[in-house]
């Protein structure tokens, strides 16, 4: 029997612009995880998060601290917003994961307005900020699904544990700790997880994921001179570090995307028939992808070879270099110390410490031949797991019920290329399914500049969450 | 006859203290060409220098307009100082430049104070500050000379003719417009130049400058997608700005600074026997250049070899990219757009539109080899030519009799690594000899982080700019 929620569907709809309002709230905070200088800011959407949470009656909520940052002992943890909303032994139990903290943004990087005021173009229906999309707008989903049930009246169908972390966009620190520590204790009643931080394939047709690819960050350190020097001076003198890491990342990745780095591709599972069939089924276009990109520079110009490259086989994006000039304009000076930072998204049957030992060793081979009297650290910043979960399981059919009903569509069933490693982490530390909701689509540019929620997506989204625990709690329990 | 001098030594001496305040109000106007946020700090730093020397009471001072920024309209170029001290037609004229503006500075690059604050460090006499010594201790020295004669009442030996542009870091842009229109009138009685502008080889002998090498400054531009995008969801399908750019740049130099660029070695001067024999006479050791470096990351462990490489090869270094990440921490960007800096340094007889014409022939046939569906654009930045003097000038003549007054020994007759492009400006246009007397030493770090001007450079700089004036008045006109 299909759950009533029209109740429910038409308070979401009446509260619209408060929820427009808290995600507004919400992005005006810049919690950039990244950045040591705004570590109070990442703090303070914590505090905003569990005052929204006290504000909803919650039964329980807590900001759990995780102590000093490994790698910086000066600088705290984000902590953990955990909370309980339920506490009925009759029903079921929803673990809820989101990330508070966001990607570093500047207006100077070219956003149209400013990353941390969000700004509604009534034209587009577009809801530029940054967090919208990645992660805000479904953490506040989940805010916004208690809400609307207090508002109109509704049992809420489930017990709902909420984990919110501070860290997601700068490796989690702290959190699988935590996951696996509360594993048998705050979380022990859960029957499933489910996590909104990731998009539709496309703009129009909903999905639900099973996969991700797994993320190993490095960093290349080069160092010579003291201090940086004037290329004049010393220019044509001195073995300069940039020119060194430069031929070191060169040997990493061609154009055409290829890696390498001898003993990866090795390590990759080979595709069968079942799932070379699966990609004639989804639907996308290059023409979506061509809108995402905001260009048509794609390896491929064929849908499968392109999903394909996104969800099952491992690539290699070259980010940057810290300490090298970066500014507009010419600076004459040989940086003294400079870090590339790479990373590669990995995938079945990729395995983190055999990639690791190929990745250094491979770097220190390049650099030696370069017979350079500079000093070399090659190491992997952070590291997450890929992760692949089985799509017949009762909390993705209750999903996809949801979703049909919310969107009157069948979800494409999809993997992705982005990497939430703390997935991983709850499937194995909970011995449950994890399934992952999207909220957002393709086009909303997560990590780059104009970050955006459409106003749709954000709204009906809610719904989607909101229906999503009703069909999780009558769903007949089958793996 | 050797000229009168010691009551202005005295002077400078009594005045020491008045002359590093002088300084440091100097450094606090952080006149940084580079940044355009900056540029009204810029044309603060022209107002400081006018008013000072209006102050000295000089015969005429003029901030000179230059117009918009050719590349940024929108933006006005700072005006150049113009001023006349003596109009004496039986005395001898000299013209003089210096640069007020400086290259960027924060304190988070690693300096040990603000940059914008001088700092003098009693132990080590160091004065460290943007700018001390690149360029406006120089330009300081002059005044100082000024004040100094007039206060200890010594008739001023020449008639001084000042030339002060606040673009030097930026290319000098108009000044050469300037220098020509200017030739036959403002700077017409000018019999000779000179520019206080470079350093000593090492931190103990004096040195006059007879050449310089030229600076060709270029960016290679590299865009594909619209925007940033997320290395998880679109590494692997589309082509990457990066990788692109990290290839061609790795094509340039090789780690021991041999350029790889096909039509550059082939235009430069051969070594003959008697330039062969000048290098063993240099006051230069490779532990002077280990200390400069802060390492001993020299590609050649002999002084002629390191010398050469210095003064009359050419040599190219990569800057750094804009657009990339370059922040601390990790960032899973796909930069949109990335441009390269690199620089390369010219000697005689490179020929600027020949050079630049190979080096963008390479750049585009390189790219072409990635089959990369990205877009290239490879330009220079600003080109400034090489420049060599005559050693044996009575222009040369003089500084070396003040040198020997002053330092109590010979300098050293050497060339410089570095660019100042408006020395070969000066020369063509006015048809006069071009001496460059410098004041700091080879360990100031200009460009570099705790950039810094001993005290004793700048007092002693001091006596020495006015000695110089004095030979400069009654040597016999010899080239």
């Amino acid at each position: 029997m299909a759950p009533q929620l029209d109740g429910y569907f038409s308070q979401v709809d009446a509260s619209a612009n408060e929820y427009i309002e808290r995600l507004r709230a919400a992005v005006a905070i810049p919690s950039v995880s990244g950045e040591d200088g705004r570590r109070p800011e990442v703090v303070r959407m914590a505090e905003f998060l569990r005052d929204e949470l006290v504000k909803l009656k919650v039964d329980h909520v807590e900001l759990r601290p995780l102590g000093p940052q490994p790698d910086k002992p000066h600088l705290q943890l984000p902590p953990v917003v955990l909370a309980r909303y339920g506490k009925d032994e009759s029903k079921r139990t929803l673990l809820v994961y989101g990330h508070y903290d966001v990607q570093p943004a500047k207006l100077s990087d070219g956003w149209h307005s400013e990353p941390f005021e969000l700004r509604y173009d009534e034209e587009t229906g577009r809801m530029y900020g940054r967090g919208s999309t990645d992660d805000k707008g479904p953490v506040l989903g989940w805010l916004n699904a208690i809400d609307a049930h207090q508002k109109a009246g509704i049992d809420f169908p489930v017990n709902l544990l909420m984990c919110f972390e501070g860290m997601e966009e700068s490796g989690s620190e702290g959190l699988d700790e935590l996951i696996r520590a509360e594993a048998k204790k705050y979380f022990a009643e859960a029957d499933a997880v489910c996590i909104s931080d990731n998009y539709w394939l496309g703009t129009e047709r909903p999905c639900l994921t099973y996969g991700l690819r797994g993320v190993n960050y490095y960093s290349i350190e080069i160092s010579g001179p003291g201090a940086d020097l004037h290329s004049g001076v010393f220019g044509g003198q001195v073995h300069e570090p940039m020119t060194d890491l430069i031929q070191v990342m060169a040997t990493l990745v061609d154009p055409q995307g290829k890696i390498l780095i001898d003993g990866i591709a090795e390590q990759v599972a080979p595709v069968d028939a079942e799932e070379e069939a699966l990609y004639d089924k989804i639907a996308f276009q290059m023409k979506d992808l061509y809108t995402s990109l905001g260009s048509e520079t794609a390896i491929y110009d064929e849908k499968k070879p392109s999903l394909m490259a996104r969800w099952r086989y491992p690539s290699l994006s070259l980010h940057g270099i810290e300490g090298a000039f970066y500014g507009e304009g010419a600076k004459t000076v040989i940086p003294a110390k400079v870090i590339g930072k790479f990373s590669i998204r990995t995938v079945p049957d990729m395995d983190i410490e055999k990639t690791n030992a190929a990745v250094v060793y491979h770097i220190e081979k390049e650099f030696a031949k370069l017979k350079s009297k500079n000093s070399l650290k090659a190491y992997p910043q952070h590291c997450g797991n890929w992760w692949k979960a089985s799509p017949k399981h009762w909390n993705f059919a209750a999903a996809a019920k949801a979703t049909k009903r919310v969107w009157n569509s069948e979800p494409d069933f999809t993997r992705e290329g982005g990497s939430i490693p703390v997935t991983l982490t709850f499937e194995e530390a909970l011995g449950k399914n994890v399934l992952l909701l999207p909220m957002g689509s393709s086009t909303d540019g997560a990590h780059s500049i104009n970050e955006k929620l459409d106003k749709v997506n954000y709204l009906e989204g809610t719904k989607l969450l909101g229906a999503y625990l009703h069909y999780f709690a009558e769903e007949p329990m089958t793996n």
